[in-house]
Formats: C-alpha cells, structure tokens, sequence
C-alpha cells in the first residue's frame, strides 16, 4: 500500500481558532470526500479541538489529534520566541515533520515566529543558499509562483539563482510535468538594467537556461507579472513583499470603487441584478482566499503559512494546497532540480 | 505686471508626435482659455509644428516657436546620446529653462536620454545629494506623491531624507498649504522592519518630524499606499518602479477581467446599459492618463517626463501639471525646505 499524504495543521494559530482551522478543515474533507490517500494531523488543546469536531460533525476517520496545552502568542517576536515556543502547537506541528510523522506543515500563527522556528526545526537543505517563501500570483492565463515574498531582505546571485530551482519545482508539483518558465523582476526588460546583483544573476539563469529545470525568459516588469507570459517569478523577499502588497492594496482600491459606483444609484443598482451572476464569477476569480497559503521552501520538508485573519474558506485553501505539493512529489523535484545546479556548477 | 509662467515643450517627443502633443496643447488651452498667465515655448520642427497648430485651429497668442531640426530617437541610450543630443528639440527645451526663458520642462521622449541630459544642462541643486523622479498615485481622498519611481537604483539614507524634502515641496506646490504627511514604504509597519539603510533614514526623518516642512508617519506597507492615510511616500528608485508598474498591472488585470465579465451573456451585457454612467465615472477616476507625468526634482530646474505612449488627452494631462507646478513656486517651496534640513544638520 503506498504510503498516505499527511498533512500536520496547527489547529490554535491565527485569529479564531481553533474554531476557524476546523472548520476550514470541515470544507477540505467535504471536498475531497472520495479521496482515501491522506491523513491530517492536528496539533492544539484536545478538548477544544474534540468539541469543535463535534460542532461541525466531522468524521475523525482521516484525522489524529496530537495535544499540546500551549500556543504562540501573536505578541511573541521571532528572537523571543526561540525560548517561549518549545512544546507549542506551532513546534510540535512541525516537528512531526521531524519525526517523519508528517509530510508537510501547516500554520495560521504569527508569521515571523513560523520561519524562525521552522528554520530551527527542519533545517535548511544541504544545497540551499537561503530559504524562501513562495506565493500563488493569478495571471491570466493561471497562475504564477513568485518568491522571494519576504524572508530575505538582502538577496546575492547565488540565492536569486536557489529561488528559481525551488520555484520551479514548486511549479511543476503543482501544475504540471512541463518545463516552466522562469522570469526575474526587474524595473525594465533590457540587459543592463537593474542592480549588479541582478545582471550576474541573469547571466547564471541564462547558463542554466533548457536544462530539464527550466525556461529562463528574462527580466519582466511589475506591470507583466499577470501576464501569463512566464510561470515562476524570482525577486528578493523586499521587492517580492511590497510588489505584493502594492497589487493586494490596488485590487481593493478598485474592487471597493467599483462596489461604490455600482451602488451610487437606481439605475446602477438595477445593473447588479442584470450582471448578478457574472460579478459573482468576477468576485470568485480575484477572490483573495483563493490563493491564501504562503510556501516556506528549502528546508528539509515544506511549511505553508496561512494568512492569520483569513476565514474558514481561505483556510480550506491552505490545506487543500499542502495537499496538492505532497501528492505532486515537491521534496523530489527540489531534489531534482538542485542536484542538477550543482553538478553544472562542478563542471 | 507678473512674469508670466512659462512652459517648454518638447513637440517631438514621444509616439504620434508632433500631432499628439499639439493637441495635447489645444486641450490644454481650451481647458485653461480663461487664464492669462502663461506662455508655452514649442521646441521642434516649425513646419511641422505650425501645420499641426493650423489643422487643430490653435491661436497662436500663448505659444512660441523655437526651430531646431533634429530629434532624439527612442533607440538612443543614454550614453549615446551625450554626445548625439546637442540642438535635438528635447536639449533645447531643457537648455532654455537655464537660459531663462523657461520656468519648466515637458517631454514625452527616451526617459533615460531625459534623465540623462536634464542633469547635464540643469545640475543638481547645491543641496541635494540625488534627483528623483516623483509620480502622482490616486488614493482613497485623492492624491499622494510617490519617490523616487526610478532614477537611483540605490538610494542611502540621506537620499531618502531629501527626497521627503523634495516630495513635500512638490505636493505643497501642487495641492496644499498645509504640512503634507511622509511616510516610507517598508515591507512592514514595526521599527524593527526593513534594511539598514530604512532603519537609519526612519530616525533621520523623525527627527525632522513636525519642524515645518512636514510630519512624518513611520513606514507603509505596500497595501496602504492608497489608503489615503500619507500625503508623500518615500522609496527608492528600484523598490518605486516595481511598486508602481505593479500598481499598473494589477488595474490593468482586474479592469479588463472587469469588461470580460459584463460582456460575457445577454443579461450582463444589458446590465451595462442601467450602469453606463456610474461605470463611466469609474473609468474616468482610473484613467491612467488623470495621472500622466513624472516630475524630475533636485535640479535647478523642474522637468517632467510624460509617458511616450500616451494619447493627447494624457498628454494635456502634464501641461497641466507643469502649469501647475509653476503657479504652486514649486522651486521656493524646495529651497524653503532644503534650508531647513541643512541647518538642522548643522545645530
């Protein structure tokens, strides 16, 4: 019998939980009722878990329940929490990990606290430069995975080069066997653009272009990021967070615009009810909790951090995302991917 | 009698030109029919311009003709053009603000040629130690002035700091004679966030807060740059340009999935017809060429850049700012400023 998929979630970390975890949880299960391929591990306080599970009427048949009496304060810094988090829903979660109990974590809790402890825990990959978080971008003909998003201020070739074999790998565990095709962030798409760190990247991609890894298609600008022209995007964690942001911010500018104008008056209200069902698909698309889930990559087992004041459904989203990196083999790609760098390189 | 504001154009520039920029400039002129102000000095090929002049029916009362032959083409570099850009339309236009004629710059021709030959002919102000490229951003009540969008890939702490002198200059001229408020984009709104040089620059500018040219907020995040919460962000020039062409990505994806949407079925189509006004409306707050024209501050002179592929409405757009920015004594409010801060240091 092959193996199952597990799947370690802290059921205490973000705002209400663990009401919000379970219930998410609830909406994995439902949607993926006929799947009989993995196991979720939930890691927090027993009894509110157990009454939760009740709430919801959720068969425990895929799941284990772990207890640990403490949780990660969101007040915890990333240096205190060093000391404070030993034995703590999000610790323990991960060190399953560890333990080969689980194929991946999954967490709500304070961001900066997760990288730390899961950087502490799992450790990084032998080949890795530095560990990165990446995130699903929609374009238009899908989606894009963009990393670094904020793990790594200061960023040097080599790391930039580390990102684009992790993106990619990521890449294909979740979409596809093709080879994908990799663009670096730049503020213009000729060759000499951009910082020094950027040009001598761009000569190591350009070395490492359509070798089984991936395509590399050069610079792109911010405002080509959801162009589908490219499939992996790969910035330092400073330009990656606040590109992010600004098209997090700007979405809501117009979408909250739009939701003003549409009700500014009789006739515009009447249009709602004319274009009900395709603003409800538009809504859908851009719907944030759609691509809720952030993915730690380069240590020794993957860790997806879920936005913190997400819902029940954003929640679901996580889960269902670790679901889709183990069955698509992530740990084996990045494998893959890696030792094939580094044997170019030795050559 | 007052000096009348003068405003140097560059006819030649940008795609369509000298068509677009002349009837940018009728626009322009019927807009401001009533004002008796100012004088625009038209730089390019007179036959051609005087042609365009006749065919947009255009008194020739407010504007002057200055004859030079040749033009920069958009394949210049930089470099190049240092030495190919003597007696083009756009080096005379920028040359007549040194000679008095000018009180500011227009051209949408090669941003980096532009750049670049600004600061041959205008210098930098004594006391600032960059020029920065500032743009106007839409928010939730109107208006911020973002800088630098992308003429110092890196920027130290103290370019940051002039750029919140030269950014608060610039919205004061433009929309207030209240104290703007500054803010530093950041990828987080804790002290602790950011690289070395954000930190340093954070102290700096608290330490100037509130001593007449402007209070400062702390940091924003990507998310809240047009959350109506800041009058002036400061960036550097790398972090700007990806921010704001991100920005314009993001519009652009969920506009046009917008338009996807309501064209999709019949129902949909006839919900346009109840919500046409209030979507025009929409368009219209959005409309990217509301926004067109990037100022170049820190030289002995103001220049603007306007976007090379915009339409003759946009085109008008910056006139208008030049005119503007004029009317406000842009280059007092930065000298007003700049004093300040350099005797601050000085205590």
């Amino acid at each position: 019998m092959k193996k199952k998929i597990t799947i370690a979630i802290d059921a205490m970390g973000g705002d209400n939980s663990p009401d919000k975890t379970i219930h998410g949880l609830k909406l994995f299960l439902d949607l993926n009722s006929k799947e009989d391929d993995f196991i979720i591990n939930l890691f927090g306080d027993k009894d509110k878990i157990n009454d939760i599970l009740f709430k919801y009427k959720i068969n425990q048949n895929k799941i284990k329940i772990f207890h640990t009496a403490s949780v990660i304060s969101d007040e915890e810094t990333p240096l205190s929490a060093i000391k404070n988090s030993k034995n703590t829903s999000m610790w323990n979660c991960i060190k399953s990990q560890l333990d080969g109990h689980s194929d991946i974590s999954l967490s709500a809790g304070n961001t900066g606290v997760l990288l730390v402890i899961s950087r502490m825990i799992l450790k990084m990959m032998e080949k890795v430069s530095k560990p990165a978080l990446a995130g699903l971008w929609p374009n238009k003909d899908g989606m894009n995975v963009v990393l670094d998003l904020g793990a790594n201020i200061d960023c040097d070739e080599n790391n930039l080069v580390d990102f684009a074999e992790l993106g990619s790998a990521l890449y294909k565990s979740l979409y596809t066997n093709e080879t994908p095709r990799v663009s670096l962030l730049n503020i213009g798409s000729e060759e000499i653009k951009g910082t020094d760190t950027l040009k001598k990247a761009f000569k190591k991609l350009e070395a490492l272009d359509n070798q089984n890894n991936f395509y590399f298609k050069g610079y792109i600008e911010g405002n080509r990021i959801m162009s589908g022209e490219t499939d992996v995007i790969i910035t330092d964690g400073f330009t990656g967070n606040v590109a992010l942001k600004t098209a997090e911010g700007t979405a809501k500018f117009i979408t909250d615009n739009l939701k003003k104008t549409l009700n500014q008056n009789l006739l515009s209200k009447i249009s709602i009810l004319f274009s009900y069902f395709a603003l409800k698909k538009f809504k859908e698309k851009l719907d944030p909790r759609k691509y809720n889930g952030a993915i730690f990559l380069g240590l020794n087992g993957p860790v997806v951090k879920s936005h913190g004041g997400i819902d029940a459904l954003g929640f679901s989203h996580s889960i269902n995302l670790c679901y889709k990196i183990i069955k698509g083999n992530l740990m084996s790609e990045i494998k893959k991917n890696l030792s094939q760098v580094r044997n170019e390189e030795n050559i």
